[in-house]
Order: structure tokens, then C-alpha cells, then sequence
């Protein structure tokens, strides 16, 4: 048996009061010791597996060689299955539920290329209930993997092309319904400890000849201002924070390439009232009118 | 000297805002380089030596042979004794404050062989305040005892039966008051981060007559729904969370062994309003009639 | 190329909710697989450079040789400098933002000897946007470090005499306007995970003369007891917290050799109503008489 991967990187929604991620560690550290693990995060919120997805295709391009272990499970001990995805010709391994989680990291790798349901109890620990798979199934599964037992042995192969894909929101541009020019229908993925907050727009998603000036509008929750709910504000396009004046709203390229609303030192978050999976309507400030359609008008009735 | 561990697990209340961890880990990197240090956790709360025993057990199954290193400490800077113990002939030390704390993952291992209490200043750091014995007296025994030094370097042997025990609260099962059905006494030992309610109660703790349908009762910290304060709530036995539909209160087989009051995705906690030490009152739904004493009335004295 | 060093220890106000973290340690793990990362915390308050020195002042007594990557980088993006700075004869490296951050560390070990500016853009990753250099300029510089190349490798050498300092506040001693006895004006450096309230005094910072019995002075956050707004409360200095009767306010002199108010088991930042940055005014309760100046009346003019 050759040692195959040193590298096992961590994710799920476990977090770290209780001891979930110390125990999958210990399984790690006595099966295959010569394993390092890199915890990426465990904060996703419980269940969220949409936001553990998103996080996990932040990670993915910096994360070594080896193996990916990641474990948001809602439908642990039911009929959903447990799975190992090999990809980039064998040099990563994606471990974790098949419920979508791991889907864009296997993406931005290229794609599943073989993929097996972990259901060989000879790489399982026993256990007395089963709602711990992070424990007794996928652990195991990693650090067999990094000792170089064949992806095969695991369980039977099953149709990669059959992996459940996750639902990213993709943004939408549409003429307003007032004067025509062009708006995006954003919406917020992703919420730092900073209070900034990443949309699912990159700068190529807005229309190219709008000016540095862009208009946010949404739906808060804390407060709101006038009664068709909406809150208005206006935005600058920037690459830093701290170009930003003090209270000046900023439409950030971020350090995923996205564009995210921030504030300088204070959390556009909390001071908006915007939180994930918000929609937020672009439109820009300073852009050219609406290319004018000519209008012809028939002779009115007599 | 010869190395002798290469593992050395961590639990504590030290939380991660607050730098003691990373200073107990330099500690040991800088003292014993070749050693792997898995974190359980260290979200145990303050002062909490109870609810670290607990934490300790439950992990204790899972973690590699070598030192354990936990750390809850109120007495520190008292007359309390900071002891390391030795298990499993040799396989093993744990390492901390002589308050109960160690005493479940002793017991798991077999038993204490060995102890002794780490007073011997050269195996120490010079400390300019005796606030934080996992830095100063803690870490410094855990690496050094990785790096192949003897147990009894470290301070005089004592007594292992001496050495505190820990108190873990036991189930008790009583003919109710009403109709003389078993019930059984229960206490919440862990709410985990899903707000499932680990109970002190394994499925053979129930009588064996019992069916599927258990009644829960106990006094909740959010609402009081009848003049007695008393709270009642249906639950059904299952083996995972997705079994229970919406709303339903499941008593689920842990990954532990144990039952835990839970629901599908939601905090059994917080809508039953449950917090780790309260008392829950199990009775059986659907059991059999209790069994009837034939009763011989006297004649009324007339 | 030797490899140089094999630790990294790692401070930020990241926070472990968000990947941040991960992302770093994934980065160093691909460009230096033998380094050991070893994290003093993460929980600095997000943009508090001067409470995230402190930690780190805190910490470097304690840290093995090699690196130190502190990032806590409001600037990011703008002018400030991205450093590094040796530090003990090479046995040190500090990377992170020249904002006063690294400053402390630096001076306990004897003060910056050499300090780049890290420009090269060989040694940094690029990126879709500059507001991560955790992640793309610090954690390379560190990894590159530990990998042997040299320092003058990652861009041009800086005066250190110009590395911006820290701003720690010093205690001020005064005759009372009362009495003239001294009274000593403290601030709170730090309220930790157990609500101990460290203070910038040390016991040598207080008058030779005073007793165990310490008043306390302070504006509370929580209830104001008098129209001046002031909150007093009697302390007693202790070494240990279990010294401290339920309830007794201690001044115990704590593990990094600095005074710290106090209670057994309890939050005495939440008690008290203290949190870091309030000024405390200390003053003996026990103390001898001011020294009586003698006072020649001067004949009064009829």
C-alpha cells in the first residue's frame, strides 16, 4: 500500500463549540498519521449546504493536492448517499454527502471523472447510531484514501454524471419598466465578518457603459423606508475599502473577483440591513438614456 | 531520551477569541517540534468542569494513543492538584487539573495505573503570575512527556485512587404517581450546536415494553404552558433526524449511544425551550396498562 | 535553497466563521508543506490593530522561532506598506501590514535589524481583487521565508527606524485633589473569555505603600450609582482567583505579570460593567495619611 495524499482540507457546519471537528480529526490522526489537516471552515450555518457549496468554490483554487472532506448533512442516515469524487486525473478526491455540496469544487476542477458510493463497512468505523457519518463514514473514507487504498475498494462506482449539481443563483439583467435603461437583479451569497457583502455579479455582469455611479435597491430588513418597502442608495465602484469615505457605500471588487457592497471599517451588512440570499437591484446612476425607440402614433379614433 | 508520543489531544474552556490556546500550543511546538496536537474543542463554557467530563468521554473512543491534555481549571492558582495520570499500561497520559475533569477518560482506558502530581519546577515555565497553568505547568508536562521523559520526572506519585472523581447524573426509572406506569427520570447532558438534546438515557434505559410513542415532560425556560409549569410534548423513537417530519419531536439514537430529543434541521432546544442540566420526564405513549394488583377492599368500619 | 524555518504562527481579527483563515493556511500548506502552523487566535475584533498588538505582545514570549504573520489590515489596498522585518539575529521574520500591528513583537525581540517592503510580485499570487492580502501577498512572503528565500528577495529594504510604532497607553500617578494622596489612572487593556479585566499596571506600577485594599474608581457601562457618573468598588490584590470570596472585587496579579480585575468564577467585566478601553482610577483604601506639609498662617491684614 504506497501513501497517496498528505493533505486533507476541512469544511462542514459543525462549529467549533462542540468537539465534532476534534473527534473527525482524531478518526484522521490515528488512521493515517502522516496527515495534515487544513480546517478551511466549519462556521456554515447548520444545514446550509448551498452556503457551504459557495464557501468550498472560494477555497477550491488555493487548496493543495489531496484530498477534500466536506460535511454539511442534513439527510444523514437516510437514503442519501455518501460519496467519493476523483478528479483532475487522480490528483484530488472530493469526500463528502452527494447532496450538491462538493459539486463546485468538482466543477472548477474539471469535473467528475470516476466517483464511488461509500458503503464498504471494512473502511467504516462500527457506531452506535447514525447520524455521525462525518465521524464513521467520510473520516474513514479521507484517511484511507491518503493511505493509498483505491478509490474502488470504497464502494461500488456509480454514474458521475448523476452527482446532484448545486443551485447557484445567477444574476439577471432586464429594461427597467420605467424608462428602459438596463437594471441587474443581483443577489447577496455571502456575508463576511466585515459586514461586506459579495453578489453574484462580477464586473463583466454589468452593462459596459455604465459609470463608476451604480443605484442599489432592496428590500431591508431592519427598516423601511418608504412604502413600497424599498430602500435606495447610492453605490461607487472601488478596489479598496479604504477608498471609500466614511459612510460612503461601495461596490468593492473583491478578492474573488465579485462585486461586493462594503463600507470602510463599518459592516455595510448591519448598516443595510442586507443578509444572504437577499436580492439586490442594480441600475446605474450615470448611464447614457435609453436608447429612444420611435414611437408612431395612429391617428386617434374620432 | 527517546521520543515516546507524537499526539498530543486538547480540550479546554479557553474559547478561541482569546489567545491561550495558540500561547499552549507555541508552548508545546517550541518544547516537543515533532508533535501533532489535535484540538477537541475548547468551547466547553467557563468554569464548566461537568460539561468537559462529558465532552472528554465522549471523545475519548476516538483519539490516538498518546497524551490527552485537558484543561478546565477554577481552582487554578489553589491548593487543587495539577496531575498527569497514566492508562492502558502506558499507552496513555491525561494531563490536567485533579477536579473530575480526566476522571471519565480514565475510566475509558481502564482505569489510572499510575499518577503523580506535576510539581517538579524544571519541567515548568517560570511564570510571572499563576493565572494560567496550561501555559506554565500544563503544556510543559504534555511535551515533555512526548519527548520521552518519565512519568514520575515530573512530580511524586500519588495515589490513583485517590484522585477526584467525576459526577455523571444517572437515570432513574419510578412507578408514576397516577396509574403506576414506569417513568423514567432523565436529565439533558448536551445541547450540541443542531440543538439536539442528548438525554443521560440509552435505549436500554427504557423499559423494554416500551413501543415507538414516548411522552416527554419537563419544565421549560421559555414558556410555562399549564398552572403546574410543566410542559408536554409526544416524541417518537427513530434512528435519523430526516425520519421525523416537520415538527415532529424525535428521541433519535445518537452517535454516541445515547437518545437525544431532536427535530428535522430546527434546535430541539430552542423551540422546546431545553438547556443542558434539566430534568425530562419519559413515559410511554402506547405502553401496556400497567398491571393490575388485585386490591381487597376491607370492610367499612361502620 | 534551505529551508529555513518550520513554524508559522499566525494572529488576525479573520475571525473562523468565514474560510479566511483556511485559505491562508491552504496557501502556505501548497507553497511550504513542511511548515506547522500554529494559530495564537483569530478572534481579534475585526479592525482593532492596537488590541490585536497587545495579543501579540502578548503572546511572543511564547512563540518558537520562525515566522510571525500578524494580519489585521484596515488599509488594505492602499499605501500602507506590506513588511517583513527580521528580527534576533534572523532567528524571527514578522510579515504583515506596517500599521503598529507587529510593532510590540518586534521590540521584545530586541527591535526590527532589517525590514522589506513586499512588492515583488514573484513571491505574491495574483489576484482578482486587492482586498485579501492575507491571502496573496503575507501568507507567500511567510511561506516563501520558511522555504530559505532570502529577505531581500521579496522586495526592496525599508528603514526600520521608519516602521510605524504602537500606541499602548501608559498609567499616570497623581496626588488626589482631595487629600493629595497618589492615585494611579489605569485603562483596560483586555477583558478576556472569563471576564478578567487586565489593566496597563503592574505591581511595581503601584505605590510602595499601599495595602492589599485598592479602590476602584470608573465610569460603568451598565447603571450609573451617582449624579457623577462614577462607580466605585473596593478590591483586594490576591494571586490566585480562588483567593476571592464570592463576590470580592480581586486584583490579581495574572499570568502576564500585569494586574487584572477580577472575581472567582464569575465575569467581572460583566459585573462591573468594564470593557477594554475604560480608564480605572485606583487609589489605596489602606494607605498612610498624605505627608501633612506644615502651614504657617500668615498674619491676617486688619
Amino acid at each position: 500500500m504506497v501513501t497517496r495524499f498528505d493533505t486533507i482540507s476541512f469544511l462542514t457546519d459543525y462549529g467549533t463549540t462542540d468537539e465534532f471537528v476534534g473527534v473527525v480529526k482524531a478518526v484522521i490522526r490515528d488512521l493515517a498519521p502522516h496527515v495534515t489537516v487544513v480546517d478551511l471552515t466549519h462556521g456554515i450555518p447548520p444545514f446550509d449546504v448551498q452556503a457551504g457549496a459557495l464557501a468550498l468554490a472560494r477555497c477550491i483554487a488555493y487548496v493543495p493536492a489531496g484530498v477534500v472532506l466536506a460535511v454539511i448533512d442534513p439527510g444523514v442516515g437516510t437514503t442519501r448517499r455518501a460519496v467519493a469524487i476523483e478528479v483532475a486525473g487522480g490528483a484530488g478526491v472530493r469526500v463528502g454527502p452527494d447532496n450538491g455540496l462538493l459539486a463546485p469544487a468538482v466543477a472548477v476542477a474539471g469535473g467528475a471523472e470516476r466517483a464511488v458510493e461509500l458503503t464498504n463497512p471494512e473502511y467504516q468505523l462500527a457506531t452506535p447510531g447514525a447520524t455521525f457519518a462525518g465521524r464513521d463514514v467520510f473520516a474513514p473514507a479521507a484517511a484511507h484514501l491518503c493511505n493509498g487504498v483505491p478509490l474502488t475498494e470504497l464502494g461500488p462506482e456509480i454514474d458521475p454524471g448523476l452527482l446532484l449539481p448545486a443551485t447557484v443563483p445567477l444574476p439577471r439583467t432586464e429594461p427597467a419598466e420605467d424608462d428602459g435603461r438596463e437594471v441587474v437583479f443581483a443577489q447577496v451569497l455571502w456575508v463576511d465578518r466585515y459586514g461586506n457583502c459579495q453578489l453574484n455579479v462580477g464586473p463583466d455582469d454589468l452593462p459596459e457603459d455604465w459609470g463608476p455611479h451604480v443605484q442599489l435597491r432592496y428590500h431591508t430588513h431592519t427598516t423601511f423606508a418608504d412604502p413600497s418597502g424599498m430602500q435606495t442608495r447610492s453605490a461607487i465602484r472601488a478596489t479598496s475599502f479604504a477608498d471609500l469615505g466614511g459612510g460612503t457605500v461601495g461596490l468593492v471588487l473583491d478578492s474573488y473577483g465579485m462585486l461586493a457592497v462594503c463600507l470602510d471599517q463599518r459592516s455595510a451588512a448591519e448598516e443595510l440591513g442586507l443578509t444572504a440570499g437577499d436580492q439586490v437591484i442594480l441600475s446605474a446612476l450615470d448611464a447614457p438614456p435609453a436608447p429612444t425607440t420611435p414611437v408612431t402614433l395612429a391617428p386617434r379614433p374620432q
